[in-house]
């Protein structure tokens, strides 16, 4: 585990640093002779031509650090992969970084990447969907944006600093809504996310409009908080359960509390749709995997990956972008919610 | 997007790169007035410190790189999810890429990440589960690890040059194939997986051995390899749909694929685990999810992901440790096996 840095090579050839820097980065010429010494030294210690000191001279590193909430949502590993596909097209290298939506990783994360010199950052989650996010972890951004560009995918931060590329999750939760209005459905039920995270009120205030525009009378009791697992799905599904007069259908707040959600239904001898109709939110791949098939929102994840990352490129190339771009969401209806 | 370098600060302060490395270090007292200066530069430029310069000074960067075959099978995120679990506790930074098992990609990542002179190195799929794997791409293995730690999960490379941390996938074989013997079937079929993997090959030849302990015969048509994604399962079920002689039961390779057989099964009209039993392998969350629940062996996921960190870290401080780590698989039981 022999670590040699430029400066070791630089001394054994009895040259500067500057000199081992342009053999290594061929950016300006240097003697025949010299050149093969150094060459002769790096290929004895197995030097790997080193991107710290490489970028100390370009600073340029092709580096690109992405923050995700949670991997084991299916969502984000799909939009991390649409983000993966155009890092790759653009020449440059992504890493992913879990969160768990703690705003102390998110603050360590983003230390570490600055450190290294990320060119851009894209940050989902966290923070950037936090309802009130303390006035210090907002500046932290605003702080690192004065050096690179930070794209945020479905989230913002007050004061919007930031470039955003999102889905119109209002838009999206009307379509899914009107659907099972016009399936018949007047009373109806919205089930998990928190009252902190501002994707989860955003899509509520979608819904409650959805009933009143349809002259359909908002129930309180009918929104139970709790949030995005499918195990929040499953708790929260036993719960309208035990409801004397419960909806006869419920939207989720994505694909995972939906799954749970339809478990419980159906080991309470609920027939979906013909008892129950559910529906989710994302279009993960799991939904069509599910019996019955799951009724979602698709927020084209892959795209939104792909988008964030070529806008991303370009702030890097110093190019104008729109501060937001919004994909238009789409409904897939599946048989969760039409017999 | 001013940067700002170590050099650009000890040239504006009059002073050494040593020198500003030292306040940026805390490694060795610096005159308070000069510490001053040059702390009062740095602010005005918003100089992150510097973990590339300080990197070259101190050769720790805290970083570890992990390499995943598919970002969207639950099963890799599951195991990043523990490694970053330890990675958090042992003060490690991971950073994840995502390799879609592209040798070439692979090579980039490597390349990236120990230019970035990461301390150590987790990797997955690909390369180091392949059955004929290049010797040039086990040359590049062989080549870093001569610089820094490796621990391979699941996998191995010719001549086993690495540290590994794995599943018995043998023995979680013989017990789901046991299992179906034991509820009365006798004519098993074995679904997905290809034949230049690994994995594949070895859950193979305890699926024959298996079958050979209790004198059932081995029919090279019940084998349909095909791949290891959920469509790729849907498709493989079809044909077997289509044998007049088809097995009563299937071993699928993972949940994903098992997954895909059952949705092609319950679409054929078939019942399972009535007509027909089913079982996968992995035990990620989807598989207590579904619709019947799905049969699988657990292959602790998450705590190979912190296995492998924990011997990484220990690599890393030069400690002893055992060349190859097993951990036991489990099998569980679910309804889509059991009546």
């Amino acid at each position: 585990m022999e670590s040699v840095t430029v400066y070791d090579i630089a001394r054994e050839a009895n040259v500067s640093v500057a000199t081992v820097s342009r053999v290594l980065n061929d950016t300006a010429p240097v003697r025949a002779s010299t050149r093969q010494k150094i060459i002769a030294i790096i290929e004895k210690h197995k030097f790997q031509p080193n991107a710290l000191a490489r970028s100390l001279v370009n600073k340029k590193t092709g580096m690109i650090g992405m923050l995700i909430p949670d991997s084991t949502n299916m969502f984000f590993p799909e939009v991390f992969g649409g983000a993966e596909i155009a890092a790759q097209k653009l020449g440059y290298t992504l890493f992913l970084c879990n969160t768990f939506s703690n705003f102390d990783r998110e603050s360590e994360y983003l230390s570490q990447l600055c450190e290294r010199q990320v060119e851009g950052l894209i940050f989902m989650g966290g923070r950037v969907n936090a309802r009130h996010c303390p006035d210090a972890l907002v500046q932290e951004v605003v702080n690192i944006q004065s050096r690179i560009p930070i794209v945020l995918i479905n989230g913002s931060l007050p004061g919007n600093p930031c470039y955003q590329v999102k889905t119109d999750e209002y838009a999206g939760t009307q379509l899914v809504v009107q659907h099972l209005i016009n399936q018949g459905h007047r009373h109806i039920g919205f089930l998990g996310g928190n009252s902190e995270t501002t994707t989860t009120l955003e899509k509520l205030r979608a819904f409650r409009a959805t009933l009143a525009l349809n002259d359909l009378h908002f129930h309180k009791k009918n929104v139970l908080f709790g949030g995005f697992s499918m195990q929040n799905g499953h708790h929260l599904m036993d719960r309208f359960m035990t409801m004397t007069n419960r909806p006869t259908a419920i939207l989720c707040i994505n694909d995972y509390t939906a799954i749970g959600a339809m478990k419980s239904a159906i080991s309470h001898g609920v027939r979906i749709p013909e008892d129950l109709a559910i529906a989710g939110f994302d279009d993960t791949q799991l939904s069509s995997a599910m019996n019955p098939e799951l009724t979602t929102v698709s927020q084209h994840s892959e795209r939104l990956g792909i988008r964030a990352m070529e806008i991303l490129s370009r702030l890097i190339e110093k190019e104008k972008v729109k501060k937001v771009t919004v994909l238009e969401p789409k409904l897939i209806i599946r048989q969760s919610t039409q017999s």
